[in-house]
């Protein structure tokens, strides 16, 4: 079957490896009918060591149930599934209290023996705790916004859920990428009354808008910080949801957040502290977030996507074939793209 | 009047200074009957340099009314009243979400001209707002468990309510001074299940355990973050209380939280930066804390305290006269006394 490589930095290939099967009773393969590109992808697109051993990459999807092991109950053949990002068995005790990224029994695609789902088909350990169905069909027009479900509509949510974020509340959004964005509809879903958003790309700010956004902050820095704080009657926000992952964009979100407030951050961090010193502590601000559990949400967030309430599948600008897959690395590194979508 | 003075590090005098007067309508002018040394006065005491301006010093006390100015309308001379270590209005935003703290006409003692607590008498700005009634008389046995609502108790108290301690969880409460021993009776009474301490000094510990640690953890470092997994089938606990303000300890928090859970820290940070890197990311760790808004807990706490269900005032293992104030200094920079309480 065919699969995403990346081999190094700039270097994306789609090759054959052996087809996807059921290694162990737990186990279903699915074949792969939306794929799509993620921000995290961009890290290893941009540095990974050419003298390293390529690798399959992707992490989210949706697809048809293609087979199932002995002891998966919940799935069958033809059911179409979403998965989110990371596997877990949905029954331990991380499970139950939400954080299926730290399953006692869970894991990553791209590690040890299970590749990655820019692919024809993979194999998704612990399948009945992993995979949710879809009740639409195979060519249902909602697929690009339920394909979100997999990880950046509900890496959005993780962070406002984080953040703590309440009907009535001022939100500060940093960051309009698609995680960015996400974090918008979000908060505009749970009720935040003024949703600041911190981003300087004009299309990608309009669709801000379109999700939620009330004021859009294109300076940075200083100056941005300084626009905030013109917003909000010079107190910053009670929440701050930082979808960058970089060192200055917490600097911001410190600089922003309100008295007792809380800065969530889900862009993963290529940086390894953050402020705390007595600034940060007469204020009382909170420093949360993390990588998102997606299992934890899926169900919760379907719904509103199914009934058309949201759409946010908006933040695919771009659609290609696998074959092509490599383009669309590219047209994300160079900011050509928001996120592109990858078909069969 | 007499007032503590802190002309250095190690210099500690008690002098005449001009007696607490009504200077604004809000004010009230408090005759302080009971007052003591804070962990945090250590600060000064250790580092304040030579020559550098001496100040009054002190945040702790209760006392009784002695004067009131034109717009005070909630006490009279004669009330019997406990102070938070901070003033405020009580009455804006800021107060109504229960973070004096951050007061829009709040501030702090030994600042401005306001001067210090370690006194015979002191003015207290936005009075109505800032003191609270004790219903107890001035020879009441219950002075000093009373006197801890002015800052170590509700300071231990801030520490589990932001970590979110609840009934049932795991705590690991890192620190036996006087806010470390306060945390962990706080952590009690929320209902925590298992409450670890980490501390070395038995005389401390063995308080500990009577307000409720259920294991003590005397090993530092690697040895003692080993110690603790093993106490939580290597899970670490749902909140950690970090009472010292040492960046070591800090690190140590992180160490054993159990993934998803919150670091809390309320001791003054000595440091100025946190972990927040990809390890803390992918386990969706909280740090949370920060100066406490005492004022926010006063009258919650208080009942256990009159009831005798709570005896917070068993941090004091010495008593002083003002006179002998230095003593008590000196004391506690030695570790010979935890917390020192201060008479008339």
């Amino acid at each position: 079957m065919k699969a995403t490589m990346i081999y190094a930095a700039g270097d994306i290939r789609v090759e054959n490896i052996p087809d996807a099967t059921i290694k162990n009773p737990t186990d279903a393969v699915v074949r792969v009918v939306r794929s799509c590109i993620c921000g995290s992808d961009l890290w290893p697109y941009g540095s990974k060591p050419a003298d390293s051993a390529p690798n399959t990459i992707g992490h989210e999807f949706l697809g048809v149930v293609e087979d199932i092991g002995a002891d998966v109950t919940g799935l069958k053949k033809g059911d179409l599934v979403v998965s989110p990002f990371t596997w877990s068995d949905n029954t331990c005790d991380f499970c139950a209290e939400g954080l299926q990224t730290s399953c006692r029994h869970g894991g990553s695609w791209n590690a040890g023996d299970v590749t990655g789902c820019q692919a024809e088909a993979v194999r998704v350990p612990q399948a009945d705790g992993t995979l949710v169905k879809l009740p639409v069909a195979e060519d249902s027009a909602l697929l690009a916004s339920l394909l979100t479900l997999s990880d950046v509509y509900c890496t959005g949510h993780h962070c406002a859920v984080s953040a703590g974020v309440t009907a009535g509340q001022t939100v500060t959004v940093i960051g309009d990428g698609a995680v960015g964005l996400s974090a918008v509809l979000a908060a505009k879903q749970l009720g935040a009354e003024q949703i600041i958003l911190m981003g300087r790309h004009r299309a990608r700010t309009d669709l801000g808008r379109a999700f939620g956004a009330t004021d859009i902050v294109a300076e940075r820095g200083d100056e941005g910080v300084q626009r905030v704080r013109e917003l909000t009657g010079g107190d910053g926000t009670h929440a701050v949801l930082e979808c960058v992952g970089l060192s200055p964009a917490v600097d911001t979100a410190f600089d922003v957040v309100r008295d007792g407030g809380v800065v969530s951050r889900v862009g993963a961090p290529q940086y390894t502290e953050a402020q705390a010193g007595f600034g940060v502590f007469l204020r009382n601000i909170t420093f949360t977030g993390g990588v998102a559990p997606a299992r934890n949400y899926i169900e919760d967030l379907m719904p509103a996507i199914l009934d058309g309430t949201v759409e946010p599948g908006k933040v695919f600008d771009s659609t290609l074939a696998l074959d092509d897959i490599a383009d669309g690395y590219q047209a994300m590194a160079d900011r050509k793209a928001l996120k592109v979508l990858i078909t069969d």
